[in-house]
């Protein structure tokens, strides 16, 4: 069988059994989860197992230490991915919510309800983990899965979802074994070749680096849900609480800076910069944060820089922009609010972005027009994500604007139809 | 300037202003939107003009009547985009609608609130009404519009679009001006150099024949929401109300047949065919359809087709799925719901389908299990329409599962973003 046949025949058995999985209730799923989660922790040996087939191919491919350790399943990893499914089983059921419901002058009741999308494909790099944490996440809201990992994690990521169906099945006989899939081929040519069928696919998210997020977003047919980085902004506003900035700024930048939501460049107001700058960058240089500055910043942290103990350099007009992942901070002073909202609308990723001050009119501006998918007044970057918005569970986080923005949890899972009861009314 | 270079500068002022707009509050927005309709009832002589040439130019391009007389602007149709207009402006304004709100423990305050989705691109055929339409919607949910018609209405387009960018800045000098364009060129190399800009353009909305839908999906590079067509079904079961299930059937085939939301195929259930297929094979005829039949329903119909009453051909195999846009009926007899579940999901267009029965269950069975944008328990599919839906309005209709689905309106228009108020708070 050819690629392209192999592609469309695993996506229509995925099709099929995302029409089966309208036939679960709540209950049914919930008790399908648990099992999964109770498969997962009895299965250890044979998942470090096949772990460890991952791990001896990702050696020998000269994989980075990072990489290699992002890969590994010990018990603590398996214990976290059956208790993610736990707790995806105490979340409410994203299916069948009234989001809408109106009555027309003619008697006819609409109501506006969520389903699920159908059938989501789910790309991803290294971590096995994801496996679970996505599957479980699309089947509670009634979405059939298809995985595609990299291929240094292929044998953990085919036994997990193996475990995970099989115990599904064993314990809800309704559960179709086709609701999570994992593409059996490491061929990459399978991709696009899955992502060209949109009468089978409804939806992709591609999970990991902005290379494989373009790659997929390039060829595919079906809708993409998405971001490319996390380009992330703190605005230190002429009326900020200087202590409460520095704060934030510092927590949005060392807390975790490998992560997207992380701040890679701080615009601090001109009315502000002389007080607190110098400050800032002693907090900075203790933080062992590189900043790459402008003219004006330097003036300020100049002390600091000439005395060695903040490293400085030049910002040159790629680190407007740069997603560092990294201790290093693009810094530019801007003469006001709209300066800086500019200059976010023009460099930022459309991710999450902060303003600090105390005058709630500048606030209210930046947050109507900073274009991004969550906008802080007085807090830091890092909260956008799914547990801390009390979504219980994450996905993934979308800078796009059409389908879900920000970050996605069960409820961003899924679509809606028009149900409409009537008695028997015609036009 | 080459063709790329001219829609990347084209896009790029539309970004431009769809960030202005944001600073127009709902008064401003109608406030233009009335002075908008007021320009177009005013210079109805000089839209004249310029359809006149576009008449001029289709009749020499030989297109057919139906063509042109959908491209003609009387007195009373610009009349009517100027009514349109009023009536967008009374709807209420979609933007700034706090869709959740939350209080985390860590008393960060999560508003999630609808706002643009920001520059959209409209391509259509032949109608030029549409510019004042989709426009005025666009503008009403604060996004920038790029317009693209028929090469045969450029003129017609040209002028409203410009009428109503003069009115809106006479009377509001914020207004930006390039909120609404019309792409300056007919060469349709446009479409894919404007389609290819993620960075600038949010969302593409074709409307118009499944050929033209395909061809704007098939090389869009951006979010695109369509529906390719409208296959929409009507199920007779077992337990149907006869007349009422005729009723609907004669209303959904025949009131407009030539719309999305007609139905091109019935089911009927075995359980009630010989009751009820000679009585609706004679509202058949007197409605002049023309059957495409399977064998059992020929059997119930064979009276009238002898006596040369019914005009009845075998369905073959491509009768099923199609979209006949005429008086043309594809009728077939299911064993139960089950098969007509099995037959709707598979040949239909997910746009509109309907059960007829006085049964509870099997309706809810049909409601949760077609999946289709609208489903009907006894009523017309021909209700899927804003207007029917209450919207006040209608951009389109999507068949899509991402983003909106079913009729779009203003609220269909946005996208939302995550407001985060904070006193401090770090992670």
């Amino acid at each position: 069988m050819s690629l392209d046949a192999q592609m469309k025949e695993l996506a229509s058995r995925s099709k099929a059994a995302a029409r089966q999985l309208t036939g679960l209730d709540t209950e049914q799923k919930n008790r399908c989860l648990h099992a999964m989660a109770q498969a997962l922790c009895e299965n250890k040996a044979a998942i470090g197992k096949a772990n460890e087939q991952d791990l001896e191919t990702a050696r020998g491919m000269g994989l980075s230490q990072a990489m290699i350790d992002r890969l590994v399943l010990n018990e603590a990893r398996i214990e976290a991915m059956a208790q993610g499914l736990r707790e995806v089983a105490a979340l409410p059921d994203p299916i069948g919510r009234v989001l809408d419901e109106r009555e027309r002058p003619n008697g006819l009741l609409l109501q506006k309800i969520t389903t699920p999308i159908g059938v989501v494909v789910i790309i991803y790099e290294s971590r096995p983990n994801v496996t679970a944490d996505a599957a479980g996440l699309c089947f509670k809201s009634g979405n059939a899965t298809i995985l595609r990992g990299g291929k240094e994690a292929i044998h953990s990521n085919q036994i997990i979802a193996e475990l995970m169906v099989q115990a599904a099945q064993a314990c809800e006989p309704h559960f179709p074994v086709d609701a999570i899939q994992v593409v059996p081929t490491t061929d990459r040519a399978a991709i696009p070749a899955l992502l060209s069928l949109t009468d089978e696919v409804d939806l992709c998210m591609p999970r990991g680096g902005e290379g494989l997020i373009r790659a997929v977003a390039e060829c595919s047919k079906v809708p993409v849900i998405k971001h490319y980085k996390g380009v992330c902004h703190v605005y230190i506003h002429g009326q900020a609480n200087a202590k409460m900035a520095i704060d934030i700024a510092i927590n949005a930048k060392t807390q975790r800076p490998g992560v997207c939501n992380a701040m890679e460049t701080l615009l601090v107001d001109a009315a502000i910069a002389e007080k607190i700058l110098p400050e800032l960058g002693e907090a900075l240089a203790r933080h062992k944060v590189e900043v790459r500055g402008d003219e004006v910043s330097r003036k300020w942290l100049a002390p600091l820089i000439d005395q060695g103990e903040l490293s400085f350099k030049w910002a040159q007009e790629e680190d407007w922009g740069a997603e560092y992942l990294d201790l290093i901070l693009a810094l530019k002073v801007v003469a006001n609010l709209e300066e800086a909202m500019a200059h976010i609308n023009r460099h930022g990723s459309g991710h999450s972005d902060a303003i600090v001050t105390e005058d709630p009119a500048s606030a209210e501006r930046f947050m109507r027009d900073v274009d991004a998918s969550a906008v802080y007044w007085n807090a830091s970057t890092r909260f956008t994500d799914g547990a801390e918005f009390g979504m219980g569970a994450e996905i993934g986080i979308s800078t796009d604007k059409v389908g879900a923005r920000g970050p996605m949890g069960l409820d961003e899972l899924t679509s809606y139809k028009w149900r409409c009861y009537g008695k028997g009314q015609i036009r």
